[in-house]
């Protein structure tokens, strides 16, 4: 990450090399950095400016450390069925040196260690409508933001989508109402150990001029950039 | 916005100014810096990484003039609907000098000039599953990167959802698959005129500590903060 939180990176710099951690140290989140954290992740855009986020933030109060217990069994149950499901384990997975193996190997130990992940912040939006296909529009650039402001002060966070499994417990034991909407479960804490460069498609399998499948002559992948293949996608940080 | 597009503003001064821009000017945007912003899109986060995210840019063509032309026209109803059910006219928008007003005519000055706006982005999503509530999360964050880096370079965006009144033309005209979801429409170009403070709720209405409705206590609006009212909800932009 950006090493010392006291020295600015730039919003382009920000945008291009924020990923997603999963490896987090125990240390407690200050309120002034949580409370700016959140402060940036609120001005995000939504529909209308209606702002529909709500964050909930889970620390160590009563209620949190029992929301954070519903969530770390949920995640671990959501990973197994992922990884067997996906065969993680097989093929290049088998091999423990693989990409693959080590993959499975961080997201085990995201898992395994949730609970001790200092903050976790559900991201959760009034649905005012009808559920739609671009309800997300309203919640996700929030969630976006959220990642980047923990960037800006030396944290790392992940838009996670595993409170799936102990939705109905986490409503009732938070008092969530029916009508909002349980967007991301996002941790947030130190990240640990290093984290290496972004790994994305080639840029022009990304982006189309004139119509669909169109190619952007004007645009290519700066020298060094890391570029995934077509295998397993991977999330960012268990790429190391 | 920025001023000077080369004196680079900071990861989080860009997150907490950043607004969405409805008023553009005329001019073309270079190829090199519409290429960065689309680079910083497309380095967002999605589900398992799997950069389901595709940009369609929309400019001279001879699709792109037609789509645009098809946007305009879309564009233009949704607003006449909307302004028209939501009373936009009525009540304090009857008063030329409120608010409402002003934004309205903001409004209606974006729809009526949406063809000289200088780029059109179509944000798409590859569907690899059939539609769920939380897919917006493969490809949100990325627009708002996009909205993030057209600051950072000193043009603006909005996140918009009108194309949904052309969207059958617009696939047919340019070639999007049926699988694939239309998830934006993202005018770009360089903001006209001068922009205010981002307006958003009081903070301690959107962040809560340990449950649903519980206040937080450490987080509060700083000094200078400007605070948006409860009543019709407008977009940043046509504050002024």
């Amino acid at each position: 990450m950006g090493g010392d939180p006291g020295e600015a990176i730039s919003l382009l710099e920000g945008l291009e090399t924020t990923r997603s951690i999963h490896r987090f140290l125990p240390d407690p989140v200050p309120d002034a950095d949580l409370a700016r954290i959140l402060w940036a992740a609120t001005r995000a855009p939504s529909g209308s400016n209606s702002q529909p986020f709500r964050f909930v933030v889970l620390r160590d109060g009563p209620r949190a450390r029992e929301a954070r217990a519903l969530l770390g069994a949920s995640f671990r149950a959501a990973w197994a069925a992922k990884a067997g499901g996906e065969g993680w384990h097989r093929g290049s997975g088998a091999d423990p040196r693989s990409r693959k193996a080590r993959s499975a190997r961080a997201m085990q130990h995201f898992v395994d260690h949730f609970e001790e992940i200092p903050v976790v912040v559900l991201a959760c939006m009034l649905r005012r409508h009808p559920a739609h296909a671009y309800e997300g529009a309203s919640i996700y650039p929030a969630c976006q933001n959220l990642l980047l402001a923990a960037r800006a002060l030396g944290y790392g966070s992940t838009i996670t989508l595993w409170h799936a499994g102990c939705e109905a417990a986490l409503r009732r034991l938070l008092d969530i109402p029916e009508d909002v909407f349980l967007a991301a479960t996002l941790p947030l804490g130190r990240p640990a150990g290093r984290h290496g460069p972004l790994r994305r498609r080639p840029v022009r399998d990304l982006v189309f001029d004139d119509a669909w499948d169109s190619p952007a002559s004007w645009i290519s992948d700066p020298p060094g950039a890391r570029l995934s293949g077509d295998g397993v996608a991977i999330p960012d940080s268990q790429r190391r």
